[in-house]
């Protein structure tokens, strides 16, 4: 099989985890599914680019399930299987999904991963460093070759434990991604135009402030954009959301190449599409079985949820002259 | 002074409370001041259309510091003055501002208050009822005449107490304003569209769910709308937000007279621009001193805020051909 990636479109490296995730929520449960946001990501970004994936699993992990992952493009050259058993989570969700209890986390092999990028790999001028450890995401950067775009992810177990290395980290990348109490946490801000501001001055162009069920922001120095979460009936499993809206972000960059702000539109747009596609199932499942149809209908529903036309010479009636 | 309204504006019927408010936040704090859900709304809707205002103050109250209100067109031959002392609340806002603590509610007059509309007011083609006990809200219905347009708001209170009155009511009104947490409440569905969905089926053609920071949704049988708030760098006091956003929406109707689909969406990002002023400062200064130029210049940004243009045929790269 080839991959569905359209000629034109650069290639995504991502270093992150691969493990086997045990999900229960009110809906349903899942053991050992494909998980991680190295998987997420991919599965994602593999609607629109080629993608690199970095990451480590054990000898136990059931590798043929990333047949399908392969088959659309992604190459798993920079997968390393090492001695050990595989970074295992388990986790469960309440009725209002909006919380992830964390039940058991297993690193395994994932406690001493090293991030080693192929040398095929060491160009790719798009790159994600998904939620690992700082020094790890420093690591990936001492070893590719200046990319056009670099953008990543973190958590509040970094930004507590790897303050230094995350500052470090923030003047080396050119977006960051994190949701919007993570944002609150890093930077001692509770207002997140704030918070922003105060990450902008560290370094990156662009940050991606994640809230969930309620949208994500992108701010730059100059400009902000909102773009909602799509109002889902029923969500599924809301594991790898995050993970899912960066892979179609990037990947759509990656895609068009258009880093406009007129472009960085346009990608959360998708990106916040493949998030809402990733919580219609468990694991990857639904993200592997969208076809091009269903993302642009997506899209189209994103675009009437905000639409509205406010011409303001003369559709507000003219009020107070002052 | 003359009314600064458009002549073509229909009046808006408000019955709400009139308070006074004593508030503390972060950034400062106000004793006494104008307050309650009918002053809020009326110094909102005053900018698109002349308002009705019934409700109860106390011998106390500072009548004469509505004047600027009813400079603006807001009649108050429908505010009673009863025998005893008025409304007053007093409430908090922690660093994050995301709730306000109630510190001590004196109901005063408020608690027997039976609200009686003046012959003058009963033609009023829009209504809106604020906030206040169901069975009122009932009452008002029986005296007004056809209107086009009936909202109304409730809260956690009401929806534990008064449940087959607000059922009722909802047979009653063409759109319901509550916010997320209350719409859960009364529907027992924690999803919002599922929530919507359920209210809708009891007799509104609207529904509009109040986020707060995080926007609002207007739900009708078809479609789906999202305003996102106004991401403000300073919010300094959040009392009365969702009531200059009612009084910005149902003024803005009265005003084009268009409920079609896109007046109404229209009619969100007026709430939703008026609703992000109130917050600017203590009780309702910010609302009474913004210009027609003000409330354009925020419209502008929210259409800034949520733009993006992704035609679909072309513009994202061709990828899954499944």
């Amino acid at each position: 099989m080839t991959a569905h990636h359209p000629p034109a479109a650069a290639p995504v490296l991502v270093v992150g985890s691969v493990a086997l995730d045990s999900v229960e929520t009110p809906f349903g449960k899942v053991d050992e599914a494909l998980g991680g946001s190295g998987t997420y990501f991919s599965s994602s970004a593999s609607h629109f680019a080629p993608v690199q994936l970095v990451g480590v699993v054990g000898e136990d992990y059931p590798v043929a399930q990333l047949a399908p992952l392969a088959a659309r493009g992604v190459d798993l050259g920079g997968l390393e299987q090492a001695a050990g058993s595989s970074f295992r989570w388990r986790g469960r969700y309440r009725h209002d999904l909006n919380s992830a209890e964390t039940l058991e986390t297993h690193l395994g092999v994932f406690s001493s991963f090293r991030p080693k990028i192929p040398d095929a790999f060491r160009a790719a001028p798009f790159v994600f460093l998904a939620n690992i450890d700082p020094r790890l995401q420093l690591q990936v950067l001492d070893q590719v070759e200046r990319p056009r775009l670099v953008a990543c992810d973190t958590m509040n177990f970094w930004i507590e434990s790897r303050r230094p290395e995350l500052l470090e980290l923030l003047g080396r990348v050119d977006l960051v991604t994190l949701n919007d109490g993570e944002a609150r946490q890093l930077t001692e801000r509770a207002n997140l135009v704030q918070a922003a501001r105060w990450i902008l001055d560290r370094g990156p162009r662009f940050v991606l402030i994640k809230k969930g069920e309620h949208g994500a922001f992108m701010f730059t120095r100059d400009s902000i954009f909102f773009a909602p979460a799509y109002p889902l009936e029923s969500v599924f499993d809301p594991t790898g959301a995050g993970d899912s809206f960066a892979g179609g972000f990037i990947g759509y960059l990656a895609a068009t190449g258009d880093l406009s702000e007129r472009g960085m539109r346009r990608a959360v747009v998708v990106g916040s599409a493949m998030g809402s596609f990733a919580v219609e199932r468990f694991s990857n499942a639904r993200l592997m079985e969208v076809t091009r149809a269903d993302i642009d209908a997506r899209i189209r529903e994103f675009r009437q949820l905000v639409a509205f036309d406010l011409e303001l010479d003369g559709d507000v009636p003219a009020g107070d002259a002052a």
